[in-house]
């Protein structure tokens, strides 16, 4: 089953009515089996009829599928009568059987029937990507939202911490696993296996979280470089041909690459803890590396830029720069030192700005800033064209930043994040920022 | 911390002012760690806070448990007047999103306590340990169910069969796994490391479920002879001394012990799938192996015959066998061949009565009858002086019975007894029965 | 370290007298370490000075290798008189005690200082290298046989069967064990990783011999195609984009590659071992399967052909098959049916006759042929256009071979072959072979 | 098959003569297999040949092991006249090619027997057995020496430090293992499974050396307490009540057994070894342990003793020390303060007189003293009173010692120990010497 094909033909929505009915009708028989499963003989089948139903599940064509959920919604509901009634007595009289009564009867059967088909072999694997098809067509499927709060709600039990392994990845690890990596990269993608075992060399670092139920699986992994000094280059780093560092000379360890493996996890988050377990491990591994941080792209920048643009400047400066920001997309700009010189004057205050100031809902526009500013990492150096590839000049023109996680920091930059809604940034990153030509002259502010 | 000791004083109840109130400020510290790890800020420290609060929990004095309990119940149950207003937002315009907001409202923060308290090392045993305190008390403090019932659901979900492995417990296994049989085994005590040594060489199997958490605790065991022809007594089987079998030879596994070995997962079943499990497994291992059965207790079986007894039996059969058992008290009563032989013409009938017949909300008043029977099980045979251990004799006068297992009929079986409440049972036994002397005679029935 | 250059070095002997002074000292420099290795001190040191020694060696620069290979001879060789003496002595008056000091007398020092090498880490990597530098250069330096019988016999000791252990290789082993894999390969090469991801599919089996003290370096490895029929033609098992088959429904195993990966322990033989063991195992796993065959090339055919057709052919048959076999060399002669044709005609019979009849030493001239034959396998089939890459052309015109393992009959057929010099043969390929061009007419023989 | 009895019946060798026809027929059967399997066939058969011959040579009965070591010598031994043959050509004419053919010629063919016995599963298990039943009786048949030489010096080979690995044994080690430790433990007998676990707490550590053919069986193993301070006796070591303390407090690793377990090993010496990495491993894991030494028996002490005190003593001091030993003999004498005080004053300066200075060809009369000093441990405590068990006070009057490790030190002090026959001990243990009764007065010596 491929999620993208099954939005596009549930958009679509072109079936043939012969189709249409035998589709449902396998979604029929397949929830006749979910029923089973949940009575009594499902209880003492052991695990024999989970399994039945769980190939039932995976043989559905896709077409099947918004039948399928649309029975779950109708047929694994909690039924409202018995939750009125239940409500009623509790609130008649609470007592302790009377709220567990209540809570039974709101939650509904669907869990159960998940917990039942979690029983069969690959039961875990199926449930992920079950929510990942549901995560694929909920936006215009709103009815389904149930289904998919009840698995985000059992994976965020089953998925909890304590549950998952931290493993260190490299060129000894199962190639199935290794496979995965390059399959799932979304921040640097992986060519090939030449370049996957460059990122594993003995100058990098690479560990994920992985889950019993899904050995082979990482659910999240994130890429390390053993680097003397911050790095403030991306490519640097991917280069192939680079020579390998003696890792026990370095004093920076790097993240440059952290990506969530499982689009049905969504929402699950590991990303906070990996980061800082990682971190431990280094420490404890490598005493002489004390610093700890980030070289991550600026994903928002360009498309905030555009749009900040757009509006006429309030000051020569910005006037200036608007006119200057012109060039960004002339082909090859950053490498005629002159012009690249001009851009740098403009973009660097822009950006530490955008990173600062620009907002929505109180938190910053940028992802991936909200991801680690929320971690209780510090918003530390911006670097000029640090990621010329394509990808990273039409997103942030060329910029990268680093985040720096201080372990004994964290708790306190995130308490200053949270409540008091202010990104905590080095003394140079806000610097710059004031220097931002959108700035209107400090005495309109 | 002691279960027993723990419900004594909490019985007694017989603290001294000022050492209560040291409990208490002690329970209370531990509560506002609670509270701190259900913050945002348990959100961004990652384990340590859940870590810290655990230590704190396991470092309480026993007298401080009441108290914790108390908190956990007065301070983290859901709050009545949002459930109130999610509820009846919720009824006055069903949606996905109402229902969602109302199974939130519902489910106590303890729930997500409790997982947070699951991402520190070892937060799972202390879980478990924690439900075993609360269990030992829980009658006495009927107020706590609700902490129960929420410990009980999460580990419904964290113990999915799913989950477990299942391992096979030989002479390989650490000894860290194997003292715990030692411990645990309920059925027949296991005397010391060599009468350990002798259940588990080759003529034996042993296998239990584990869960990844806790990788040194089995959650259940099972300990099998493979024996050729089906066992009629247990002591050859606990002799120590008894030569090994060729297990090549043997065309009969008797489950001889089961255990359950947590008492924090009270309610979590796993004994049913257990054996059907092992059944497959020694099936795949000894294809000549087609009989699976058990040799169990009848552990109800003399308390219920004294209560019969009692009644002025209504046929003269009855009264003599009422006459004739009197001398069950009598020591050593089965060495006299005579004395035996008078008994067992009266106790068969009356076990196999017992086992067939007696019951109590429609299900068997033997509680492994009730076991195995609901796993859809057969009773196949009653054995005589089976288990001449003062337990055996004390509680079922020497008789022990063999449950049949034949895969193929389980659900069957299953469903007869469930639905029809009726007793699975060979010609044999059921032909038993009828002869029991408590019977009245066919005209008055 | 890299042989071939070493060899040419070695060859050309074009060392500046300065840098030969230069790598003498080094050489030496490592040879007093491995006195002290073999002295009192090195007893005590434990594996300290060992793997100081090991350092030393693998520092060495190849230019000092013939001088470390040189000292070894000179330094750590039996010591005549000694042997003289202990012989005499012995052979005056035998005794136990006489021939244990005569052995000890004819051992030389070497091997206990190879024994000594091999206790630090990665001491038997070393020594395996070792061995494969001196065996690169041996034919021009004959004074250094004494150390390769040294090297060869310590191996033989511990590459002993009873030391390996036989592993299946799939897609689950380690990437630095599959990246092996890519670089051995000595029959058909493997492209990269997805080619070996398709020899390692559902319908393939891997196995290689390990040895601990070389956990990531297979000594040997083995691929077999799971095959309905005995495979006729080896390009339809290297397509990567052939269809994945059920393994449940093959009849056939096809060893269609095996490659000592090993150039230093030449000589220690596993390849016999392997594939009957390999035979076994896969016949435990998959009882449908009755064939184990080999799909091997015939590399020695075109080059004995050429050969046989120098000489003025005694019959019509065979000029005609001289006349026609011209068009060997036209590039894609085998793509013109008609042509194919013939040739087919004239080579079968000539490939068969080569197979069974052309000897040297009372062995056959092909290599594959002595080793399996060696191994009792019997030649079974001969498969036309069967490889027709370059290489299969040009050294056996596209022809490759089936060679038949039956378990029960190896042990027989290898004796027929030792003892009668016999090729154990199909009555197909035994007919195909009595029509061979080059034979004369019947009356001639 | 069971060594003594074997022994026994060996010397009586009071065999029936028919029960001695069949052993000598069963021997030379299993001879017969070993011949197979030297020959051709036995190199084609794989492991099958080595697996029968192996299981025909475990079912001899013990009677027949004499005929099969006799056959072992009379027809596996190299061949006289091939050997002169070699011999002459060699030195008419040395060559590479000559030397190896004669350490062809020399060895034993039964050592290419020994090695292929070896191919099949168990075979190294059983070549050590086998030599431990032929050491049992070697010293009334010294004809077999030969074949303890061959089978040790493929022991050298195989156990080859390089090839064993050092691991932590403890509560978390297979039983299988683990009741090997109460089985071979030499210096201070385990009593059972509580003993056991007590010597395997957090305060302690194990280790052994293993190798992968033998991996339930340790060929040595250490036990080490982690103590504050340098222990001075032993009954706390091995008191089964004694508190856990905490390792992490440590700063002392006391060696308190060391026990080799493979008789059929003797002579392979790994002890050595053993200790120093253990030492090593210790300090990795806690850097504030800074002392490592044993607490050591002094077995030779009062059998010295009592021959010293046998002549008459030169001085009055001897006559007193003489005439106070008399009561050693006395049971508890040790418990009268008075008594034991007088005792100590004679005693210590008597062992210490004997550690240092009492030698047989050289080396120290006492074996352990031997062994550590010849590790290149120095001589640093006596202790009073250190074990009083049965043993301690019969063999060395209660006193044991410290050997202290230093590791920077150990290369030195075995030079010293080797080259000048020198003992290197402490400063007070010096002392102590020099005052010794027995000790002419200076005037005299």
């Amino acid at each position: 089953m491929n999620a993208p094909s099954f939005i596009k033909r549930l958009l679509r929505n072109a079936l043939h009515p012969n189709e249409r009915a035998r589709a449902h009708r396998k979604a029929k028989e397949t929830i006749e089996l979910c029923h089973a499963l949940l009575s009594e003989r499902g209880e003492v089948s052991g695990a024999a009829l989970a399994r039945e139903t769980l190939a039932a599940y995976r043989n559905l064509p896709e077409t099947a599928l918004p039948s399928f959920f649309d029975l779950l919604v109708s047929e694994f509901s909690p039924d409202p009568a018995e939750l009125a009634e239940a409500y009623q007595d509790y609130f008649a009289q609470p007592s302790p059987d009377g709220l567990i009564r209540l809570q039974r009867a709101i939650e509904p059967p669907r869990q159960e029937l998940f917990r039942r088909l979690n029983m069969a072999a690959g039961g875990t694997a199926t449930l992920v990507e079950m929510r990942e098809q549901l995560l694929a067509a909920i936006k215009s499927r709103p009815e389904w939202k149930g289904i998919d709060a009840d698995l985000a709600h059992l994976f965020g039990s089953w998925f909890n911490r304590g549950f998952l392994t931290l493993e260190r990845i490299d060129w000894r690890t199962p190639a199935i696993v290794l496979e995965k990596l390059i399959k799932y990269e979304a921040v640097h993608e992986i060519t090939g296996w030449p370049d996957l075992h460059r990122r594993l060399e003995a100058d990098r670092r690479c560990f994920g979280f992985f889950h019993p139920a899904l050995p082979d699986e990482p659910l999240i992994f994130i890429e390390v470089a053993l680097t003397k000094g911050m790095s403030d280059a991306v490519w640097p780093l991917l280069d192939l041909d680079s020579p390998v560092a003696d890792p026990q000379a370095a004093d920076t360890a790097i993240f440059y690459s952290i990506t969530n493996c499982q689009k049905g996890l969504r929402g699950i988050s590991f990303g906070n803890l990996l980061i800082k377990q990682v971190a431990q491990e280094l420490g404890r591994e490598f005493p002489k590396i004390r610093t700890f941080a980030t070289l991550s792209p600026v994903p928002g920048f360009r498309a905030w830029l555009a749009a900040a643009l757009e509006e006429p400047a309030a000051t020569a400066a910005g006037r200036a720069a608007a006119e200057a920001l012109k060039r960004l997309d002339e082909p090859d700009w950053f490498k005629q030192a002159s012009v690249a010189g001009r851009m740098q004057e403009h973009l660097m205050p822009l950006c530490a700005y955008y990173l600062i100031h620009a907002k929505s809902n109180g938190e910053p526009v940028d992802g991936v800033a909200r991801f680690h500013l929320g971690n209780g990492a510090r918003l530390e150096r911006l670097n000029w064209l640090a990621d010329t590839s394509e990808h990273g000049l039409q997103s942030a023109a060329g910029l990268m930043v680093n985040y720096l996680y201080r372990l004994d920091d964290v708790e306190n930059n995130h308490e200053i994040y949270v409540k008091q809604h202010r990104v905590v940034a080095s003394p140079n990153l806000k610097k710059l920022a004031r220097e931002c030509p959108l700035l209107q002259p400090p005495g309109k502010r």
